[in-house]
């Protein structure tokens, strides 16, 4: 039987602990290629980069594990790595750790969660996985321990096309660890508070801050309640912007 | 009763002549408030600033109309407008005219939908326009002669929290088309075709082109039948990435 291949991009880049935590979870199941961004690209959605060329180098070669370091997009990784890169489809992909919470409507912004998804696009099973906090040294013991147990179902079940899993973890100890929770999406918004910077010419700018408002906080099925719980979440994602309920509303509009 | 108040943004920049028509198609309808990206933000999908302050100008004031540069992404721009420019909560939002199609799986890497999802996640009734064709110049007269009774019927109806509009017009003459058809977002994914060149230094780099891949050619009720049938499509767009049905199938993995 062919050796499996793994692909795993992020979005925090190629050198942060959580990537190396997530090679270090994959390399037991497969051969594993990382094509990851060369810097931070937390907040970058499904962004695809279009109006320049991408580029990118093999930075380390092994037997069984090789990685490229990409200038651009986790997107750009994925799709790089599908039609570039690797000689055929991975069998499975992951992304991430990330350091930050990718719950909620935070997934929307995700590049994390922009990785996983565009591979889903391809069949390809694929997961992306967050720890909810943004320490750079977070301490990501509890999903070294755990993350296998998930790989290897998803690996057993196979995952429909375009649809890919959104992991997040709670930080806490192993001992207060309670397991997966299947959940849906938290209902929610981001409070805006805009931090205001003045360069040395005078112009005003503003880092974008906040936090996210949950709107359906009784709601002990969606993802906060998991990760409020010391579960780490899991939300089956699809990708299908269509409201169907909404189209049999528009069409009593009489367009 | 207090004048409408209506924000507008799009991703190829305040100089586009999307833009530009958009702003005239509006401004019967209220005060229009521009805040639009400085330069082409093509593919920025639903990117948001994080590692960097956002800056913006104002560069066109009068009674009926002010016009922002925002040095940024669209959502950036709707973020900003929401949070620092806009005296309250706008009526409307508009994004587009956006040169180039934004039907199916482009959606989602999609600036111009961008901004207009955003702006559904406050409440505010939003409308992301495209034309299917890249053409700097494109003729808009048919969105110009057709999107005011659309534009009517949103601010007559209003619309649900988190669901927005996308509207993709065909490129013909207003003798050929159709109207408007209710569609769902094509299923389909694209097809990468990688562009390669070279820089001074020898480094290979890759332009990202290709095409979409429609994998439902036969539906006749999805956005891209529509546009080949004269139409312009509207598609009820709604985010909720959760797959319901898979937290089901999730659930006899017995994680």
């Amino acid at each position: 039987m062919e050796e499996r291949l793994i692909l795993i991009s992020n979005d925090d880049g190629i050198s942060s602990k959580g990537i190396d935590t997530l090679i270090r979870i994959a390399q037991p199941y497969g051969k594993v290629v990382v094509v990851a961004p060369a810097n931070a690209q937390s907040g970058k959605s499904h962004s695809v980069s279009l109006t320049r060329p991408v580029r990118f180098e093999k930075i380390y070669d092994s037997e069984n594990l090789e990685k490229y370091v990409l200038y651009g997009t986790p997107v750009d990784c994925v799709k790089s790595a599908l039609t570039k890169i690797l000689p055929r489809k991975p069998d499975l992909m992951l992304s991430g750790i990330n350091h930050g919470s990718n719950t909620a409507i935070s997934l929307i912004y995700s590049g994390t969660m922009g990785a996983a998804i565009e591979a889903s696009f391809y069949g390809i099973p694929s997961i992306g996985l967050s720890i909810v906090t943004h320490d750079l040294d977070a301490d990501f013991s509890v999903v070294e321990k755990t993350a296998p147990a998930l790989i290897e179902k998803v690996l057993e079940h196979g995952m429909p096309e375009m649809v890919s899993l959104n992991v997040n973890y709670p930080v806490c100890q192993l001992n207060d660890f309670n397991g997966f929770k299947i959940c849906s999406q938290t209902k929610s918004y981001w409070y805006e508070d805009f931090e205001e910077t003045v360069d040395k010419y005078g112009n005003q700018a503003y880092y974008q801050r906040g936090h996210l408002v949950n709107i359906e906080p009784d709601n002990k099925d969606c993802d906060e309640s998991a990760i409020a719980g010391n579960y780490a979440s899991i939300v089956p994602v699809k990708v299908d912007f269509t409201d169907y309920k909404m189209i049999d509303e528009l069409k009593k509009w009489n367009l």
